[in-house]
């Protein structure tokens, strides 16, 4: 029989967390390192200490809070999510993970059952990615993906340092941030698309992550008055990027079944209504479960910018700022989830995330598995991401109940990096 | 005989006036109502009076410098342009047409020779429009076209109103702006355009400015993440618009011979490079010497505005913010010009301005002409704006000369307004 966790709990929790840094029209405004990131971050060891948890900080900030198990010289079983927010983001994206890992811990501790293994719960520092780029930097940081002093050096756009603003707001931790042994990690996130919430399913079993590309690219044309300058002698960098926009919609419809691509960002200069374009930045961002698919995309878009350049007569250029491989879960730990699924009678569909998330990075540290709550609308990013209760509760469920199957399982009886 | 102006004493004041909101790139950064723009006035001012002018700064901070004909009852003829920049503008776009008129009266005084008519020297407010739109707003309100109570209200991106400004920088004045009798306006500009330079000639007669529309367009889709969002799902704000700036592009090219197109402004939100997004702002301005013409080719770009809506399934909408017919120049007066450039052999060519100017509103209130010298490139707008000295020099001979001509002329021998 699965163990259930307190809805009435979680439900208190998640209300009183996303006090800090509510909006007018329902989101919460916590990008990372912001005060009310702080507040979040204060929130959560003053509950993990309330839970028993022995509270850990990283040199980037990131959380753990761990229970010892009956054997501490086993590898711990991580688990949790990200706090950090969007600007102007929803309530559920990231906060259900870590509220749910904490849940989780009280449920073990409300019925006295210890487990072989220690648990820890997590939070990430700097998922979201909004105000200092990279996004996912703190797993990635752990994950031996980025150095330490990569982060400290990262700038936002008023070029306060993540290094200066971890400082001030407490949690330059003095835990080295590097990969150390883990028996494996889980994850629950809401999808952040629309697969469950449109076939009515309670629970997404990832199988794995998206690859991913991201660039920069800009055209540099020149800025003439747009009354006196006839067509023939224009070099529009809007022109040329416009061709580049339909190239991206047009692409992620014929390379591969499940690509996608955006241009999400795109900055014009001088912008000015009578002005020609002299100068346009812009990003692309290719997604598919098969990287051979986002690098034909990619290949394609690098091409069409100098066909666009050409016809223009405008300079293009482009780079590649960001390249993830698709991840492929443990087997293993995605079986653990199903079943644990199965057991409390959810209905689930196994998927791949189009989305990244830390999990992307623990999957090249430990054997890994997420599980999904459905996102109305396959709405995310915004305030008005939601997710029915009922849902948030029993992801909740698959997930602690993976995680207690995970934390007694023997040593040598699973791919963990115990020696 | 044509009389000629000083080059050294012209030299002498262009190089000094551009002295004062210098820019490293050899530009100038003096946009409307600005502390650089208030210095570029004071000196204006100070230099009207040394050559012995009476100085009338009105309601909206157009400054007057009148010198009195022999008859003072005639109406006056009024020379000149504007002083305030784009940001990081040139140094040519209106001050050569201001400190040019103001040479011809240095000229006149020099020689002792009076004239008939009084001629008054005018530098007109806010004619660039970068800082509040609408642009030409100075000579727009001495036309009649726009309140000064609209002008006053009027904000920039901070929220300081037009009027706060103009008070703040000691140039709003008491004389009322409004039409009065004038015999006739001449205005001496930079072409913006590559016509006279490629044609290696060093003065345009400008017959007339081209029509042109603009307006502000929108589309607003949904802000959803690029991951996990199924291209058929998507209702992304930026293809839209991609489809309208190719067909701007296109019309441009179809619709008439000499309509030219562009999207100049353009703002994504929430411009980040994984979210789909969700509205797109831009601006589109049409312009040819025939007005039908510009109004088939916005009505078109409506259309199409609603078809790309519906393909992308966004809401679509658009606002006509400037409307201004294509402008005839007085024959007299433009043959004025025509026989002042014959008599100093200057190599020219007749025209129509594709750029708006001052003198199309004063084409409203009297008998208008110009006289373009050419930019090198046709570049304007940027600090990379150019003008051989020579051509600036024959430019101003042609214009004082005109202007001259015209102060002389007798009541009731031209179109002017005297009762």
């Amino acid at each position: 029989m699965p163990r259930e966790i307190s809805s009435e709990r979680l439900r208190d929790r998640f209300d009183r967390f996303n006090e800090i840094g509510a909006t007018d029209r329902g989101g919460v405004n916590r990008p990372s390192l912001s005060d009310a990131n702080r507040r979040a971050r204060d929130t959560l060891v003053e509950w993990f200490e309330e839970a028993g948890l022995t509270v850990t900080v990283d040199e980037v900030g990131n959380i753990f809070g761990r229970r010892d198990g009956t054997n501490d010289d086993l590898a711990p079983v991580l688990v949790g999510s990200h706090v950090d927010s969007q600007y102007n983001g929803g309530r559920y994206d990231g906060v259900i993970g870590v509220l749910g890992a904490l849940e989780g811990i009280e449920t073990l501790n409300d019925a006295g059952v210890e487990t072989e293994r220690p648990i820890e719960v997590v939070s990430w520092s700097n998922e979201e990615g909004v105000r200092f780029q990279p996004d996912m930097l703190g797993s990635g940081v752990f994950a031996g993906k980025f150095e330490t002093a990569f982060a400290y050096g990262l700038e936002d756009k008023e070029g306060d340092t993540f290094g200066e603003e971890l400082e001030r707001i407490g949690y330059k931790g003095e835990a080295p941030c590097e990969p150390r042994d883990l028996h494996s990690y889980f994850e629950l996130h809401v999808e952040q698309g629309p697969t469950l919430a449109d076939a009515g399913l309670s629970v997404g079993v990832v199988e794995g992550v998206y690859g991913f590309i991201w660039f920069d690219a800009a055209f540099t044309g020149s800025a003439d008055h747009a009354g006196p300058t006839p067509m023939h002698l224009r070099h529009d960098a809007l022109v040329a990027t416009s061709d580049i926009i339909e190239v991206v919609r047009r692409i992620a419809g014929t390379e591969g079944e499940d690509l996608v691509g955006t241009v999400g960002s795109l900055d014009v200069s001088p912008n000015a209504i009578n002005v020609i374009p002299e100068r346009v930045d812009f990003t692309v961002d290719f997604r598919s479960s098969d990287d051979a698919t986002v690098d034909r995309a990619a290949e394609r878009v690098r091409e069409e910018i100098d066909h666009a350049a050409a016809r223009e007569g405008v300079a293009g250029e482009y780079e590649q700022i960001m390249r993830i491989d698709s991840q492929t879960f443990d087997p293993d730990c995605v079986e653990t989830v199903a079943a644990a699924a199965d057991a409390l009678d959810a209905e689930y569909t196994r998927l791949v995330s189009g989305a990244g998330h830390d999990a992307s990075y623990l999957n090249g540290v430990c054997p890994t598995a997420m599980v999904f709550a459905p996102s109305v609308g396959g709405v995310s990013h915004t305030e008005d991401e939601f997710t029915e209760w009922d849902d948030v509760v029993t992801g909740t469920n698959v997930l602690f109940n993976a995680v207690l199957e995970q934390a007694n399982e023997a040593p040598g009886a699973d791919s963990g990096s115990e020696s």
